[in-house]
């Protein structure tokens, strides 16, 4: 089992020398903070990590969640860990002060997620999902239901869930079929199945409530008639008791990997006694979910870093230490073998591991730290709104389909040893396949990055992103180290930019099908330049540290960060080269494919 | 379940209008076979793993071995597997009359490991070690060594295997520290641990034969110290009978996937009683085991592919029978919703899985045709054994790699649902992923084509690979609607040739480490090359059958082949563009990168 599974030092590298995390702090809102109370918590996350989480991260994969009478057995300690989180504060934590929380930056809360996440995936789960619930009441939910269901949710003594995905329904929400039927004011009965909720059931809590979409009897068809409801399992009755709430479990998933936390069908209503009770107004909810997609997909492309994150460290501590074969001038077989880490395909198969896993996170610390900015400076408030939208299909999407090759590397580091269970990779190789998936398919990304998000607002997130990207190649020209790559961020920039013209152009003349038929690919593109620029920022960093005096452990982490950073410029970015050229190509193939010439 | 697993006109048309594999026989080796022999080998093939391979594949992964009382027990259908194997004649197809073989060529055995292992990865395993080991003997052995062991190796009552890699010896074999002590000749008392070892023990055989790698007191260190020798679980005593030979499985690893079959790690004469046969002569064990690497190689790929082709189908399946969401164009949410296969990007990813699978079939079918070439038409052999040494590592790799690629694509098309075992996409995902890394790595097979092959007979196998890749542009030319693709794949030949030469040069100039550092790279260019080489070789099959009468089954089936001949055009050769940038940029960072560098 491998004893590391995040970097202490690139955490704070990170978060206080790139992104300078602390300087949140001169802000109103986030005034009771420090970088000290901030480095009291990232302790803090870590022990609790250590003790609590990483102990039971192969456990929780081999004993996954049974259905026992009607309910879902989890891991015993699935309960420690909702009590811990609740009462150590960390579900709340980015609540207000006026709902008991703490304020914390988002871009703290996330680099904490990071942690939990890393030493343990499913594990980490369901305090989020708890306080994903919970932000859903506490920003569109009336006082009533904020004084009902927060308390319990923040104090992981109940689950929150997201339940919107159904059985017909999966990346089509236009087409959920759970309905609601009015019985008095802002209470109704749901009918209907939800299918793939995570932690919808479980008895490591007294309660589940779901954040659920379903149909108002005579809405409207589509997305424009689909509102949000708070749906309990037990609701409480008239004299204060829980009762239950007519939602069962019909079933829960064996899935390839995320074991450890249950992913459930549930029926609801089936005995026509299932009370849900109207989030905001009637036929919003999408809306309303919308609002959240930012929280959950950033969640799930922090996910998927960490757990590469985890298994690049496990690559690196086997690397370290198996020895095998010498070095292609070495011919006397007599000589000692030398560790694996010193052979050039293994250095880039650790280097392409460290590329994607630290530029993930610096670019979802990024999105935290805009989501922070929005909160902490409303005058801008729209600025970083626009760039949060533009960046999240990319922090969603980069890290998820990246962790799946990153950890395959990881196993293909250990060679056999990585394909079997002795070892924590194989575990994360299954684990980091469901992020692809789950909050938007890859694809579902791919069309609201060029289809929403780049022509948003007249093209303004689009353009912002551009500003930001010139300001660090700006920077990376002044040094004399880096303004070879600068020049290359530049002419992969302007590329984007030309292909988004160009894409552009074929949306009115060639209509959307053809326009966004390469979506998914444009998304790569533009991920490719996204994380790009993120290791500029960083290099810049690093080579400015160097300049002046730093310890021998300093010296080797920047040079890493360089050298990752080359790294990423030389393998990573020219892959742009083949995207660009199908992209500009005419040739329309996956539109004039045809169902029937899929023979068999 | 999904209900189809290869496709039967796709095999057809692969061996028979491609590659003409019926055109064997007129070679008087072959000669007693026929097209209509053919073609019920194939049928039988389609039964055998329909009736008894394909309905345990999911029971054989959740039911993997176990070690009961220091023997392995298996599934109990392994024992009837490998007895229909055996009596059935599969086994012992490809071998001459005079050893009791059916002297089928290597394509049409070729062919039915593809069915079975797409079938049943896991089942078809057991067969093809003891084809394996066989031929091994066959090749090398003494008479007296073929009488003892053929007999019950073909016909499926002992086991045979490859033991070759020890704990501390996977990449690099010169470092293999197993013993053997000269007891009489050629007999010899052997010590040592095996590790990783396929089918190593079980009890649906009598016996397990290993052909073991092992260095002789006394022997040269390095590679050119290793001999081969027979080591039997059982060994026959003087009075004819089968008694212990003192090798113990020490161990079974519990694997991600590949379950159904056990990996063993093996104690060899602890107790100072295990007896090993040399095979040929001493210290050429490395040379007569690589005589078999290409046939273990080209098995690997094989059954990558294959498994990427069940993949494949079922997410076809899936992807015409579900439906969600509507064209691009229909903003009505009244309209009903399309099947998802309908959309232009599940049209993608099924492309590029079908142009993965089909593409790595063609191309291995493509070689084992050579291996028959090779043995039918002797004058010419030198031709086909260098075009089967510089294919052969493209063979090996290409499907491995992609086939974790295309699998995920498969989960994908499939959504959540992918990511549940009530789908054999998630059992497939974890199958092949072993397929990288055993026989060989992919970073070993880099270097295998770059630092050998390439240059291996003054250039001549790669000079050779360039006339069949010409002698199809030439003809693809003489097609109005391919000579686009031809200029295509003329242009990528020439990059490669372009880059072949730069990083020669390099050897020269820097020295092996800068020079083999990108080999994994450099091979992934050479094989995009080289799938576009059979794709395009397709498309003039598929091209010049449209222009003549035929059915609406195949007019669609040939429209099927061209589009997916385009999407690899247009999706997957451009990735050379960035490889080609990369293989000639002079910055060695994976060279420079050092171990301190890599901090934590």
């Amino acid at each position: 089992m491998a004893t590391r599974f995040v970097s202490d030092r690139n955490i704070r590298f990170t978060l206080f020398e790139v992104l300078a995390a602390d300087s949140l702090t001169t802000y109103p809102y986030y005034k009771a903070h420090s970088r000290k109370t901030f480095d009291m918590i990232i302790d803090a996350a870590m022990k609790l990590s250590k003790t609590l989480m990483h102990p039971i991260f192969e456990e929780m994969d081999r004993k996954p969640p049974e259905m026992i009478n009607n309910e879902v057995h989890v891991h015993p300690h699935v309960k420690k860990i909702m009590r811990e989180a609740g009462e150590g504060g960390w579900i709340a934590s980015i609540f207000p002060y006026d709902l008991d929380g703490e304020q914390l930056p988002w871009i703290m809360a996330g680099i904490c997620s990071h942690i939990f996440c890393a030493s343990n995936y499913s594990a980490s789960v369901y305090p989020e999902l708890a306080r994903g619930a919970a932000n859903l009441i506490a920003s569109f939910g009336n006082e009533d239901q904020k004084k009902t269901y927060l308390p319990n949710l923040l104090n992981g003594v109940w689950q929150g869930t997201m339940a919107l995905t159904e059985p017909e329904a999966g990346s089509g929400l236009a087409d959920i079929t759970t309905m609601a039927y009015p019985v008095t004011d802002g209470i109704y009965k749901i009918k209907g199945q939800k299918v793939f909720i995570s932690a919808g059931d479980h008895n490591g809590v007294d309660n589940v409530v779901h954040l659920m979409l379903a149909k108002i009897e005579g809405a409207p068809a589509g997305v424009k008639g689909i509102s949000l409801f708070i749906v309990p399992k037990k609701r409480i009755s008239a004299d204060g008791k829980l009762v239950s709430n007519d939602v069962a479990v019909s079933q829960i998933f064996h899935k390839m990997g995320y074991r450890g936390c249950p992913i459930t069908q549930l029926a609801i209503g089936e005995k026509n006694d299932c009370m849900g009770y109207l989030v905001g107004e009637p036929n919003k909810g999408l809306f309303y979910m919308f609002q959240m997609m930012n929280e959950s997909r950033l969640g799930v492309g922090l996910a998927a870093t960490s757990i590469a994150t985890a298994a690049y460290y496990a690559a690196l501590e086997y690397t370290k230490g198996r020895r095998q074969g010498r070095r292609p001038d070495q011919k006397d077989p007599s000589t000692p073998m030398i560790p694996i880490i010193e052979h050039s395909d293994v250095k880039r198969m650790l280097l392409f591991q460290r590329a994607v896993s630290e530029g993930a996170l610096s670019l979802i610390m990024q999105c935290f730290k805009y989501a922070d900015l929005k909160i902490a400076d409303p005058e801008n408030g729209e600025k970083y709104h626009l760039l949060l939208e533009i960046l999240t299909p990319i922090a969603k999407t980069y890290p998820s389909e990246m962790a799946c090759l990153s950890v395959s590397q990881s196993i293909q580091c250990l060679g056999g040893y990585g394909y079997c269970d002795d070892f924590p990779v194989e575990q994360h190789y299954r684990d980091t396949r469901i992020h692809p998936i789950h909050e938007g398919t890859t694809g579902i990304q791919g069309m609201d990055i060029l289809g929403r998000k780049v022509t948003m607002s007249n093209g303004k997130a689009f353009l912002l992103f551009i500003d930001e990207v010139n300001e660090t190649i700006k920077k990376a020209l002044e040094k004399e180290g880096l303004n070879h790559l600068a020049g290359e961020l530049k002419a992969s920039l302007e590329t984007l930019e030309k292909v988004t013209g160009a894409l552009v152009k074929i949306a009115r003349e060639k209509g959307p099908e053809v326009f966004l038929s390469d979506a998914t690919l444009y998304l790569e593109m533009f991920s490719n330049v996204t994380i790009a620029w993120q290791w500029l920022t960083q290099a810049i960093v690093a080579d400015t540290a160097l300049g002046k005096k730093c310890s021998e452990n300093d010296t080797n982490f920047y040079q890493g960060k360089l050298h990752t950073c080359r790294y990423f410029f030389g393998y990573e970015l020219p892959k742009n080269l083949g995207l660009e050229k199908r992209l500009l190509d005419p040739d329309t193939v996956t539109v004039d494919m045809q169902t029937k010439y899929f023979t068999d």
